[in-house]
């Protein structure tokens, strides 16, 4: 099943909205077979895993980290393909938890007389595939919320300087999550300050740019800005409210910007999220100013952050934070972060964790 | 060696400004007697492993963290003992870091041919005795600038509020601290909004209250302050300037407090160490706001940062973050902490380092 998972995350960034699923087929305790699920649309795992195999499967396990579908998708249901190819057992880490389907696959092979054991690694593929989960169950966008601060909590300094706060592999490891989710958000204030490009650049292999997603509800980012003019395949949507003016709605458009409004004077986040997962957009990383992250956290979209922090320290009352805005009152209505886990990149620390929604 | 470490462990709090010294006798492969240094004026740890042995120590080597001292003080030099017991070997972690006996006592053991090894387990000696070695090679006391915040950088909310940020497990762990240290610093502010007690509470032990220090420019911290009335044996210090209220100051000084002024608007911290390291201070845990942080970040006087970081957020842009003033311009010329090391306490991180002076 580690290996499964292993193969699994090949896929990452390429299969949104579907999930990461790898699969191991053993016989006579030998691996004969592996496949996974490279693309959105290409063959599942299972079937990869069978058409691989140089060998006949008949009698063979299959180890597989998502319980196999039983539904004509985009491909005909896997669960057909293992019966088909006598497969003895599949040994499955987790149910999938699309409410329409989920156990189905797991009954059609158990009336066929294939036996299932369910469970084994449940834990870590479910980790694995928080992204896809949160998909069907909430039928909306993951949204990780990343910043990177000094030690003494400070995104910038009180004259707006922040160039670098981390050091190259936490920057590194940043555009690796870039190349994994589907979507990329930040806020006017950062469009106009940095003009960044926002896309994915990886040192081994070609980047996949994520869709880039820019919350200005006043309409006052320049349409020169690079993000908007970039040789990048991925589009830019540009959310904003009713109040943008008509021509430069129009220019944007005509120079492949979707424009997605909703009412009032800010941009309703919790709208947006609905309009973003009728696209298929399953994941979005929100590397947003403090106004912006206090405003999406607030306005509970946040399902996991991500805090770098660089063992530096700046000082200043009025230096920015990670998370501004007004903020909670007391200090016992805290939002809590749970599953908090810590890693190390170079000299920086990153912290990371769950926010209930 | 390592169990001298650990000897030495037994008198942290208790021998300031003396440093944390164990020894352990060895004779034919077996430990033949301990001993450690348990109370400033009391006998040194080489003596006290001798004193303990209940047979001969004649031809033992024996094994001690720092380098043992060759000069009448309070009590005999060690040196003598070693010679006079007999013992054939001396392995030693560090030289004694005074410049002033630096070495005289291995080579006083070697000219009375006891064997000497120098340097076993000398980085962990250097980090146990760094408080030590700070105020004998810098003759100032080593400050250690605690603070503990919310995952997104803020000390209180908006409101004030900072009740609690960490929980049991590291709020226990800065009790322990206090009890090693000889003193606790905090400003007006502290004092005024929370009127602590700055007492150590440790569950299993009695611990030992440190000095006491206010730091309270304006001489406007109340008189009632629980800090100048509890019952605690430690001394309260008001470290202030020349603008205290003259009557205020007698009847301070008649409670028992300290008073000590330096010139100027604000107090001068640099002098202020000057002070303190005269009356065998030698180490300083810095519970301070904002305000104080920063003015002692930039007073140049801070050896040591202990940051508790709470898995929560709180946001706001005018919540109160840990260090504070006007801070500094260019992210480039950041303060860099050095030595990092990363602990966890219950669901709270600790990250911990050195700041170059």
């Amino acid at each position: 099943m580690k290996r499964a998972i292993e193969l699994a995350k090949k896929g990452w960034g390429r299969t949104n909205p579907n999930p990461l699923v790898g699969a191991v087929i053993v016989k006579d305790g030998k691996i004969i077979s592996e496949g996974f699920h490279e693309v959105v649309g290409g063959s599942h795992a299972e079937v990869c895993a069978i058409n691989n195999a140089d060998t006949s499967v008949a009698g063979s396990t299959m180890y597989v980290n998502l319980e196999p579908c039983s539904h004509y998708g985009r491909t005909p249901p896997c669960v057909k393909a293992i019966i088909e190819a006598g497969i003895k057992k599949v040994v499955v880490a987790m149910i999938d938890p699309n409410p329409k389907v989920s156990g189905k696959g797991v009954n059609i092979l158990k009336e066929a007389g294939v036996e299932v054991e369910v469970g084994v690694m449940e834990k870590e593929a479910k980790a694995l595939n928080e992204i896809f989960i949160n998909y069907v169950v909430n039928k909306k966008p993951f949204v990780i919320m990343k910043t990177a601060m000094t030690l003494d909590g400070k995104i910038a300094t009180f004259t707006g300087s922040s160039k670098w706060i981390t050091g190259t592999e936490a920057r590194r490891y940043v555009h690796i999550i870039r190349d994994r989710v589907s979507a990329i958000m930040v806020g006017s204030n950062t469009v106009i300050k940095d003009n960044p490009f926002l896309t994915t650049r990886l040192e081994n292999k070609e980047g996949k740019d994520p869709v880039r997603i820019i919350v200005d509800g006043k309409g006052i980012v320049p349409e020169d800005s690079n993000v908007f003019n970039s040789s990048s395949k991925a589009p830019a949507i540009l959310a904003t409210t009713l109040s943008i003016d008509k021509d430069k709605e129009k220019r944007l458009t005509e120079k492949g910007v979707k424009i997605i409004k909703t009412e009032g004077e800010h941009v309703d986040l919790k709208l947006l999220m609905d309009e973003l997962y009728k696209i298929n957009i399953d994941s979005i990383l929100l590397e947003g100013g403090g106004t912006l992250n206090s405003y999406a956290i607030s306005s509970k979209i946040v399902d996991k952050v991500m805090f770098f922090i660089a063992p530096k320290i700046v000082g200043g009352k009025n230096a920015v934070t990670p998370v501004e805005g007004c903020g909670i009152d007391k200090m016992e209505d805290a939002l809590e972060i749970k599953n908090v886990s810590v890693k190390e990149f170079g000299n920086d620390i990153l912290i990371e964790g769950y926010l209930e929604k």
